[in-house]
This record gives C-alpha cells, structure tokens and sequence, in this order.
C-alpha cells in the first residue's frame, strides 16, 4: 500500500491561519461599524450535545449561541477567547507547539487577560475550536500526554527542520513517541494489514519483544492510558486512508471499556469534533468473558468500578450487543482482570494464543 | 568524542546469568548436604541504611541477614526468592525483558508461589538484587514508566534483532523513547558537552522545537517526573564515561526539587545499588531565588508541600549550602512554581534568557 506525500499538513496551516484572520477581521469590522463585537458560535451546553446513531459519535445540536462584548458577563470570556486566537495565529505563523498548561500560563503574562485556573483555559480553547470547526491540533496546541507507536509504517516529517525525512516506525525498538512530529506527519506506506491499539506500555512493549507486528502484521498503537485525541486522530487516519481493521485491547474493567469506547464513538467533551472516531474499530479485550474462559487472576469490583458499570450499561454509545453483554457479565461475576494478567500462563502466551484466537474470533 | 562500542551488554549477560547459576547450585549444594537451604544478604532494615558524605548517597552498612528455610517465617520469602531468581534466569537466558507487573503475574500462574500484592512482589525482587548485588535491569526486569531522551548521540542497540544498528538520538524529533532497548544500548558518539535533564514532556518539547540542543549544545533528558532508575543510570553514564557536566531542571517545589536529589544522591530505597547516583549533577532551577527574581506565576505551598520542605531540611542528603537556602526561601514565601511558568514572557524567554543566564551563572 502507498500513498503519495502531498502537502497536507502546508494546505491544513494555511487553511487554518486563514480562518483565525477571518475571525480577527469579523471582529474589526463589527467594531469599525460601531458594534459590540461578537463570535457566533455552536452551543455546548449539555442539552445540545446529542449522540448520533448514524455518525456512532456525540455532535452538537442546531441550537447556536452568540458571545457578546455587550452582554457585561461575556466580557471575560469574550476576550479570553481573542486572546486565545490571538495566540493560536501565533502558533500557527511560527510554525511552533505548545502545551494546554503553556498556553495557560502565556496568559498569566497578559496584564489584561486573566484566567482562574487551567481548566478556564482550556475551556476557552475548546470554545475556539467551536468557532473555527478545527481542533486545538491544527493551532499547534497539544496535550502533554505521550502514547506510542510501532511497526512497519514509513512517515514523511512535516516539522520544521525535518520536512521530507523519513522513518520507518520500527527503527527504535522501545516505541516510537507520538508528539507533534509524528501527528502532524504523512504516512507514506506501510505493509501491515491491521492496527493493534495497547492502552497499556507493559504490553505494548510486550507485543514488540514478541515480534507482534510481524506474526499479526500489524501496527502496534500505545494509548498510555485514556487515548489522546492526536492518537485517536492517527488511529482514524490508519482506518479510514488506509482501510486497516483497528482492534482495541484493553484492561478487562469499566475504565479499559471506556478507553476503547473513546477511541470508537468519540466522547461527549469533543461533540464538536469530527475526524477522531473510529466507528469500525473493534474492541477485542479483556472481556468478561475471558475472565472466566481463561480462568484469569482477578481482583474484585470496587464499588467505584459498579458504579461506573451501571453508568455505562445506560450510556447511549453502549447499546450494542457485545458491550451489553459484557457489561453485564462484569457486573455478575463482580471481577475485573488486567491486560497483564495472562501472563500467569508465560509471558508470550498473549501472542502464542490468546491474540490468534481472538482475532480469529471476531 | 567517540568510543569503541565493546560487547558490555553480552558480557554483563554473561555475568548475571553465571551469578545466577551460582545460587541456584548453591542452594543444590545445601540441600545434598542435608541442610536446609538459605541464603545469605546485606540488610535492608532502616538501622542499616546509611548516609555515606563520601560517595554521597545512601548504603547499605555491615550487617548481613540469613533466610533460612528452616524458619517457617522465612520459608514464604525464601521460596519466592528462589522461583524469583529462575523466573529472572528464564528472562536473561531467553534474552526477554518483563514489567514488574508481569512478574507478579507470571508468579500468580503458579500453583505454589503466593504473593499478597505487587508491592510484595516488586519487595523480593530487591531481595534478588541485595543478594546478587545487581540491579534488576540486569535480569531485564523494567518499571512500567517511560522517559526520553534526543540531542546529538549515536547509540548501537544490543536487543535480539537489532545488534549493531545504529541510531541518533536526533532523528525523531518529538524524543525517543527510553525503554529497554535505549537502556541497554551502547553509546556510540556525541558531539554534546553537556546534558541537559528535564521533569517534564511540555518543556523538553519546547527545549527540542527551539533547538535547545543546538544551541546549547546538549543532550536532552526527560524524566517524566520521578526518574526511573534506567534513565539516572543512563545520566549517569553520560557523565562519567563521557566527562559530560549534568544540568537538572525541575519545577519549583519539594517534589521537583527531590526529583533532582534522586538523580543526585539515589534513594534509600536502593542503598544496595551503585552506578545509579550521580553526585556531580547541579539542579538549576527553578529555585525560589527564580521565583523572585524572574517574578514567576506561582501557587500557594499546600500544607503538604510545607510538611515535605520540612522533612527535606532535615534530610542527610541536603546538608549543601545551595539546598538549605532554596528551601528556606521557599518556606519563606510559601510560594512555588511550575518549569512552564516561564511562558508568561513568551514560549521562547526559558531559551533565549533563563537558561543561557544559568548555565553561566553555575
């Protein structure tokens, strides 16, 4: 499989300084015309993000709502929010990244901008993506949070000072890191025939050690945890560009559920968004089931784990029949298992059975 | 500045495995005398760690502990030592590595080794690396926690598969990953004259986008908060086989500041272990003088910062003149500061004023 190079990652920055101009220009003119200024925007209030049965992901309703400087309690966020895409153009123009915590304390030099925290900061970020209809990525803001990938996949560098070098992600034997770099790169070509998605980094390096990518031909993606939205996006990408069949592994516990429900039908926080869920993806395990077909060591459910089972046995992403099944084995034999946990039966059994089968299976 | 890449990691293979072998027969040994086995140890109990000025960090002193299978209280910790050192025999032999977790996994397959928890576990391993005075990286047993590392050195990695491939730690430019294959890897060349170690993922992305690297002409070293063992090993490395002067760089509080202690003069926790502390390595920031001086964003200290400055001013390790007055100073203004706090006078102040300032100044 291979594609050719083109210049997305040029065409997204051009496209994306272009919009943050036009919303500085709105904002001048309605100011040149004797107006408050004001930014129209989709409304996230919860009633107004809805799940959509179709898209397999939340979007946000038609309900709209205007930011105005008139209204005195949309002041602060008014100009946060200038501010904030004020930065971004920044960003974008020199061509840097930065962190959700920088951006935050950026503003803390601002002698007029003031936010209370992060979480106001970050809030406001999410408003901007709202705005412009493009996530915090494209304005080089990204999360501190690191996953990792592996496997035969050859990438072109759009960063400055690499633009036009390769690497085939199997060069480093410890993972390849997902930053800026490997986000914003092209994916040139790759000989796999599946994406193998780890939330975790004792079994991801697992999988390498074992020679995963090569038994099962895949290519190997380390979540570290709730999967980043730059991952979730590459995951997409290796989806939907590339038609790679994407099976997710996880703890066998509501939180590892919850990973991989994320990575397919998106969360509720990034409603706004598209191009981050993978509605074909596959979650493979740790099911309830194998708890008790593998006989695998377990600890209990805590009462936080029930709780949180009950709350995904509602939640409308949840209602197919292997997730309602499963839930409700978890719920009945009241234990949760780790992915780690085959490893009762030798370290390269995970590889040798438990992963032929299942992909077999599914 | 280059360096013969000589075998050391087949030969440090060699050596372990022998070392391993030797208690295994050992326990033979006793067992065709009709004894029953034991095995001999430093003590790892409080009274018998030590604070050495000499080497500057914490040992082991000269009391030895026996466990005795005749004891019935020693006979759990025994067995679990032994099915430990075959399980680390198994791993050096088969040239695999493994998670503490996965050990404690792999032992729950077993129908006569009991471990209550993976703190009891990850407790007999250190047992192992007391009895055969090497650290457990040398039985390929690793924590779960990733750093990284970028800048101008050539390593040669010694894993199965990869022997003698070569790679600069400067062709990934979102930081490579420190896992086993980094660890045990050869360093080859470096053009750096000096090693730069960072807390955290947000500023070692900013030092790598502004090419701190170059312009300081560093390797760069995240630790991702407390520094796993194989990353001090790997500063350590840097600076003694490599004469390169060690420069850390944390946030400013009690827990940034122990982070660059650690690196400095190792834990108590692995008083047994040698080749891990680095005591030439200088902290530089960001100390409580950075806070006034550079008139820094801060948070109040919480009752628990407070409570842990205390505990550090009392703390062998700490006696030097620059630890005591940075803690006293942030007592004082009962005020501490985060590395990112810098960004208030733009992304690019921390490299193009801060550290070139400090670097001259210590």
């Amino acid at each position: 499989m291979s594609e050719t190079p083109h210049k997305d990652a040029d065409k997204r920055r051009e496209i994306t300084e272009a919009s943050l101009k036009q919303l500085g220009n709105l904002i001048y003119e309605q100011i040149q015309n004797r107006e408050f200024p004001w930014i129209m925007m989709q409304s996230r209030s919860t009633d107004n993000i809805i799940y959509d049965p179709e898209l397999r992901q939340y979007i946000l309703g038609s309900r709209t709502t205007r930011r105005h400087a008139r209204n005195i309690r949309h002041i602060r966020p008014f100009t946060q929010m200038v501010w904030t895409a004020w930065f971004a153009r920044e960003l974008v123009s020199m061509r840097k990244t930065s962190t959700l915590r920088e951006v935050y304390y950026s503003a803390r030099g601002q002698q007029d901008i003031e936010f209370s925290g992060q979480p106001e900061s970050d809030n406001i970020i999410i408003d901007l993506e709202v705005a412009l209809n493009r996530p915090r990525e494209d304005f080089g803001i990204f999360p501190e949070e690191r996953s990792a990938i592996f496997g035969d996949l050859t990438i072109e560098y759009t960063v400055p000072g690499y633009e036009g070098r390769r690497m085939n992600l199997t060069d480093h034997p410890d993972g390849v890191m997902v930053g800026p770099a490997v986000t914003s790169s092209e994916f040139v070509e790759t000989s796999a025939d599946k994406v193998l998605v780890i939330e975790k980094g004792a079994m991801f390096n697992r999988l390498i050690e074992e020679k995963a990518h090569e038994r099962f031909n895949a290519i190997l993606v380390h979540t570290a945890g709730q999967s980043p939205r730059s991952t979730r996006k590459i995951i997409r990408r290796l989806n939907q560009q590339w038609g790679l069949p994407i099976y997710i592994f996880t703890d066998g516990d509501p939180w590892g559920i919850h990973i991989a429900m994320v990575i397919i039908s998106g969360s509720a926080n990034a409603a706004h968004l598209r191009d981050l869920a993978t509605p074909e993806a596959k979650w493979i395990g740790v099911w309830g089931t194998d708890i008790i077909d593998y006989k695998l060591p377990t600890e209990n459910l805590t009462e936080h784990d029930s709780k949180r089972l009950r709350e995904l046995k509602t939640d409308p992403r949840y209602t197919g029949e292997i997730w309602q099944r499963e839930i409700d084995i978890f719920m009945k034999i009241g234990k949760k298992a780790e992915l780690e946990a085959f490893s009762r039966y030798g370290l390269t059994y995970i590889v040798d059975e438990y992963l032929p089968a299942k992909l077999e299976s599914v």
